[in-house]
């Protein structure tokens, strides 16, 4: 058994269970008139279905959510990235920009506030999040332009200021985020359908949390301004929105105790843990003892390859902390800082970093790291997978795996070393799973 | 019980199984003429019985061999670094300086020479090897000056070189490193006991291998320098010796085959994992289940810290990879890429990070990271250790985390905060130790 070929044949199957219709599929049933979501049951009621969302993965689930409900569904309508649109019978797909909102997603969004606004306290909405849709669900309030916003963020991304300081000044720029598009659902209840592309699932988080409680406020939002001097350098009617905000002049984010939240259910139905168990389930079945370190690596690609591949030379030199056959699986979501030129994704970067630290290492292995979207970077792979085979093309080739990581070109090291995981679009994220395959 | 209490408890414990006189007392035994170290038998023989060796822990090895070995030794010296002299009776101790070779350890090394060159096939050398052995055990070829080797090492430590390509000019600009102890010892047996403090405990690294074969050459050397196209900037001298070598002109370091390896035993007795394994021991007595992570954990210590905070959030989160009580445990040695002003050492940046990636974690834990050695940097704090009550200092005296990491200012943090962890020098050093305690 090629053990590449079988570490990727371990990454499929864990994109197969966190694929929409896979997760909705399973865990959604619907009997006596009644979602039945794993113990949770939620009466569809009398009152009329709507199914709203948006992700890169909203209008697959869209789809098969059509599958439980077919005729229940009265109307609906999804957003997702340019390209992800999957024909469906009663909810309408709508496609637009993503990293970057554009006109697109505002149009879009305007139709599904104008939609919520018909709804009754007899009435049932379904919310379909999936990563992505912070940039693919907004609605900005009159004084803020689409411009205007975009400096911000970029302002506020290039300042250092944390993801939470981030979210706070985004969510006060909005009129649906940080839990407002469920006070646009309210009378109606709300139940929210999660594919949860953040670390820890936090549901403030994912999607910017539209259907989620947010405890920061505008005076939060004006002192992440301030902390990082952006005050003088952000458009003024910005600066201006908040400033109202603080004054109680502008609408605040949905705090939590609002009850509004009473009638809001969120629910992850896929995440990163959720496809790692599938990875070791099936790591399992080919005959490995496995651990699972984390579903919630984060840092610096190239440094969390040399603690990952410690891990991997402590199994291979003492047997611990498993012994072999041993597979050790992680997930989550690396950074790259890019100081080189190069082409390439975090997990290329990650792979190839994980190659120079496991250089020299005597016993066969299989190293994967992948991105569940199909997608590592703005690159047509999804990450890499190798093993020590990987040598002989470096050497034929007299390639230079130091030189390409220094230039953050992983994508085009990998290239000729044959060392590149291509999927195409998984039409799911779950952010990024690991593999390591050690045969006894 | 107090957590950090507890966490520190099982750093002594750790500190206790590596200590110089505890590994000779523990695995050396004298039986019927027979050095016996676990399964291997040395026999003392008929001839003379010589202890040498360098490193900081070396005199109390020296110390501990004498409790075994007694009046068997005929003669012997040992280089530590200043301040590091314990009384000894029949091998002499010399202070010398570290990291920075000085003459005081080009005097004692001459000296070791010199009672090398009465040794017959009939005589036992045993070699004590301990971090800081490369800095305090040298001789020069005549051509190069102590400051032309200082002014090189200083290019090569500046130029991004790996540590093997460091060591392969370091070992021929020698004339003990690389084996040529060994054969200085030759025709005498030579047996090395040595205290690891590399990462993987590879021979031809601790302490620059004196008795362990070398791969490398003069070619390798010079291709070294040619990589980071420093043959013009280094010492002139530098240069004449290595082009010398490569023509056969110069005496090579000790190559793997050579005969004189026949007559040469290199005996771990102490590393990063066995404190480990003692730490583990320590903490099931507590009642913790263990995990321990990698004795070989290696990268930038702030972002390692994000990946084991990532562990540790997954064992609070979800009971995987172990379920509480848990005890995570790892060891290595990690780096700090100094950017800013401040004071601290690879422990506490680590430490200090790791507070930030734990930052809302609500279940009561311990975090440890120290140095073995007991001292981390330019400080005197061997590390820092913390639970989640360290909050309420940081929030009391207004100390902001993120500017101190920034600023590698980590000892100033811990130091109002309360974190600090100080044993005082240890006598021993298998690099450094983490402990992480989750109690049930």
């Amino acid at each position: 058994m090629d053990l590449t070929k079988q570490a990727i044949d371990i990454f499929q199957a864990a994109l197969a269970a966190v694929q929409p219709a896979q997760l909705i599929g399973e865990q959604l049933r619907l009997v006596n008139g009644q979602l039945c979501i794993g113990e949770q049951r939620f009466e569809l009621g009398r009152g009329k279905i709507y199914v709203i969302g948006a992700g890169k993965a909203s209008a697959h689930m869209a789809r098969a959510l059509e599958g439980v409900l077919g005729e229940h569904i009265a109307a609906g309508l999804v957003t997702v990235k340019y390209g992800h649109r999957v024909p469906c019978r009663r909810v309408s797909i709508r496609e637009a920009g993503h990293p970057l909102t554009d006109r697109a997603a505002l149009e879009a969004t305007a139709v599904i506030l104008a939609m919520l606004q018909q709804c009754t306290a007899e009435d049932l909405v379904i919310c379909l999040l999936s990563g992505g849709g912070s940039a693919l669900l907004e609605q900005l309030p009159g004084e803020i332009s689409l411009e205007a916003l975009q400096e911000t963020m970029r302002q506020l991304l290039a300042c250092g200021a944390t993801i939470h300081e981030i979210n706070a000044v985004r969510k006060h720029l909005s009129r649906v985020k940080g839990g407002q598009l469920a006070q646009a659902v309210a009378p109606a209840r709300c139940l929210s359908l999660i594919i949860s592309d953040v670390i820890g699932d936090d549901l403030d988080v994912i999607a910017s949390g539209p259907t989620a409680p947010d405890s920061s406020s505008f005076a939060d939002a004006l002192a992440v301004l301030e902390k990082y001097h952006l005050t003088e350098n952000i458009p003024a009617a910005v600066l201006r929105h908040l400033r109202r905000g603080e004054a109680g002049k502008a609408a605040e984010t949905g705090k939590p105790g609002d009850p509004v939240f009473a009638k809001v259910e969120n629910v992850i139905l896929g995440n990163n843990r959720r496809a790692l168990a599938q990875a070791e389930a099936a790591a399992q079945r080919a005959g490995y003892r496995t651990l699972v370190l984390s579903s919630r690596i984060q840092g610096e690609a190239r440094e969390v390859a040399k603690v990952l591949a410690a891990v991997v030379q402590e199994i291979a030199a003492s047997g611990q902390p498993l012994s072999r056959p041993a597979a050790l699986l992680f997930g989550g979501e690396t950074t790259v800082t890019v100081r080189g030129k190069g082409k390439g994704g975090r997990n290329q970067e990650l792979a190839l970093a994980a190659l120079l630290a496991l250089e020299g290492l005597e016993a066969p292995y299989a190293f994967l790291s992948g991105g569940t979207d199909g997608t590592d970077g703005p690159t047509d792979a999804a990450g890499a997978v190798f093993g020590p085979a990987i040598w002989e093309q470096i050497r034929a080739k007299q390639l230079d795996p130091r030189a390409f990581l220094a230039d953050n070109d992983a994508y085009h090291f990998f290239e000729p070393a044959g060392g590149l995981l291509k999927t195409g679009p998984t039409g799911t994220n779950v952010m990024d799973i690991g593999i390591v395959l050690l045969p006894g």
